[in-house]
């Protein structure tokens, strides 16, 4: 078996996206039926039965156009303003600061153009000519989405110098490398690969400073983003303590919708925001597009959902996340490494060029999403993981299992005997522990 | 009671944005519970039954990430990509040429952003420095919907000259109006107004003739767009006839849920496509986000019933749309005109000022959707349609009624006599006809 298969096959993530299930990928140790072995909840999880069920509902009664002057559209548009009022109040937010959207993707996008157009139209209005030809300049990490690391690669109307910053050193990294043409700082709440959490709200306090300095300069006051779309439904979020201009809010990852959501502080006078699409001027102006209302209303559920229980879903999540890093140890020993909590042993510290790098030492340590363990393998190359604060050695062998609120011990056996079976006939011979002790211990 | 009370009452589509449900507007001749009055189906429509079933069952089913490498992004990808060809198949166009969107304004902005983004990148490849401060130039028409109309005006990215035409003239003023730097003309295939519908293939087969002779010139190729919102469902739409390069698909239009799908001809080597959004590459890189499967699932559905049964649809709207405007006249008799039917009985001219104008004279007569009626009242003055081919004497005392798949003939009924019975109240004392000529005739 190959090890590729196992990937598949255990559904793990693994971002190679030219590789499509083979037709011959079989594999007969199956304990539970395939479809139980579900351990990637960081790419999307399933939906709550309460969203499903308001969503149906919300298909047959909201119907209406919200902008519709009559009866039909007027249901739709309060149901609608529910939606949003669960959608803030989640995140202690008022509602006037959600704008809904398709997705984290429009999202992060939106802010990010909005930042540029700000900063440009702020160049435009100085009277001092020094600032006239001055680029805008945002500062991010090597470790965010897509859809923040895409758009500024190679969006020509997002046109910035961009410093991608190293986790290592976050938060002070990124006041370091303020420059007068900071427009914009985004920095991720967690990564969806190591389950890293990055204190934004340090981030927010360091960055309040530099801001009063730079307003008594003239300079342009930087804006924060982050992009909550991993915390979200995993630990309390609040707008209140993290201080961001603008907080990325995606459904599918806390068991809602396909729909997003972004917080903008103080919409309409506060953060600045620039349509991208223009049409039938929805969402005040922000997001024109007949309003996918039950999807926004399965959002708000979703978010209601989160608000209510998500000390119960952590504490759940990170049971079964110690459970599975326990289960992990027990099986590969020494062979296999959780990153971003284990030391790094590599004997030639060229391989692990990550600083604090080298031999036996420890990683930084980050607090942790309580669902996602990545964990590296000694033996077969994984491409899979980059600039995610673990050294190349290991980013090579390494995938990501990440639990949620349904997951259970005997799935947490049944994926360690999987995977552990199908390294072994990748593999052999290798010295792992046997078998009888990886079984039945909480 | 005041007119605007019956517009928002009777569920007419009046656009005017500025205009709440008011708690004291109270109406007592309610003949059908109010929910009944629904003549606003060019608005949004319900969703059929199947396809809310499709959706819920999907939403159960198809959770998965489509891009997951593993079992549930598998059922996932394959329920979006029958979703596709189901899209595809209704307009005869291949799966490859459809691309999910979150609706009928992100379409609209994607061909314009396209298209001028196009053309600024073949102005910079070409060798003669002619070419080079050429700013594109767009021919559209001046009752194209929102999401047309207001990126051509607003949007810092799609800087174009403009030209609006009127509809009197088409199709042969969109050619007569080709300048060398044209690079766009989208011009829907029906009003949502007043219902009347522009021949595009008319307009494909002459552009096809310039762009024979552009090409041999060296000049860009002309791109042709169609916003078909208002015309699926209500008539056979196919692109082997329209030949255009977009069409733009709007899920709510027609049964469906509120996302929509765009259209492109031999999308990746035929018309050219520039992402608005970044990030995950989903669908083929054209539009990152992960993809809102149950909605897509929904729209194929949506769009497999329109492929089955639009004929008989069609039959059943003109059918009820016909007994309404029968209805209309036996309650109103000259003090009612249907609008871009009727010949224009304004005394001055001046009043009438789009040609051909005057008094008793005919305007321009196009084909109409079967299910859209836009009718004048000679008594209030009711600020409506505009540019739309009604002049403005007419246009300022007009309202739309759209029927729809479930609309009756009791329903019509009720609603011609509710109208009656508060233009009546408006405006005493009227010499309209007796009540009983509205009764009781099909």
């Amino acid at each position: 078996m190959q090890f590729i298969d196992l990937l598949i096959y255990v559904s793990i993530y693994c971002k190679m996206n030219d590789i499509k299930l083979s037709s011959n990928s079989t594999h007969s140790s199956t304990i539970l039926p395939v479809n139980k072995f579900y351990f990637d909840y960081n790419a999307t999880t399933p939906l709550a039965p309460e969203v499903i069920q308001t969503i149906n509902d919300s298909l047959k009664e909201h119907w209406g156009n919200p902008s519709s002057n009559h009866i039909e559209g007027s249901k739709a548009k309060k149901a609608l303003e529910k939606a949003r009022e669960e959608v803030a109040s989640m995140i202690s937010a008022i509602p006037s600061e959600i704008l809904f959207l398709s997705g984290g993707t429009e999202a992060n996008n939106l802010v990010l153009y909005s930042a540029v157009v700000h900063f440009k139209k702020w160049v435009i209005s100085q009277p001092d000519s020094s600032f006239s030809h001055m680029k805008p300049h945002i500062i991010t990490t090597k470790v965010e989405h897509d859809s923040i690391k895409y758009p500024l690669l190679r969006r020509y109307f997002v046109e910035a110098d961009v410093t991608y910053l190293g986790v290592e050193n976050l938060p002070t990294s990124v006041i370091d490398n303020i420059r007068p043409s900071t427009c914009l700082i985004t920095v991720m709440l967690a990564n969806n690969e190591t389950g890293i959490m990055f204190s934004v709200a340090h981030i927010a306090r360091l960055l309040s400073e530099v801001n009063k300095k730079r307003e008594a300069e003239g300079l342009f006051k930087i804006l924060l983003h982050t992009d909550a779309a991993q915390a979200i439904g995993k630990l309390p979020v609040d707008v209140t303590d993290l201080k961001v201009d603008y907080l990325t809010i995606v459904g599918h990852k806390f068991y809602g919708p396909r729909v997003g959501a972004l917080y903008v502080k103080k919409l309409g006078s506060g953060a600045p925001l620039y349509p991208l699409l223009y049409g039938g001027g929805q969402e005040r102006g922000y997001r024109s597009g007949t309003e996918n209302t039950p999807m926004y209303v399965g959002l708000g559920k979703a978010c209601a959902l989160v608000q209510e229980n998500v000390l119960e879903y952590s504490s759940h999540m990170k049971k079964m996340r110690v459970y599975l890093e326990r289960q992990l140890k027990k099986a590969f020993a020494n062979y296999i490494k959780i990153n971003c909590v284990d030391p790094c042993n590599v004997s030639n510290p060229e391989e692990c060029s990550i600083p604090p790098s080298g031999p036996k030492q420890t990683h930084f340590i980050f607090p942790r999403l309580p669902n996602t363990t990545s964990v590296s393998f000694y033996y077969p190359e994984v491409p899979v993981l980059e600039n995610s604060g673990v050294c190349s050695f290991h980013a090579k062998r390494s995938i990501r299992l990440s639990v949620g609120r349904e997951t259970t011990v005997p799935e947490i056996e049944a994926i360690v005997i999987d995977i552990k079976q199908a390294i072994s006939k990748a593999l052999d011979p290798l010295k792992l522990p046997t078998s009888s002790s990886t079984s039945n211990s909480t």
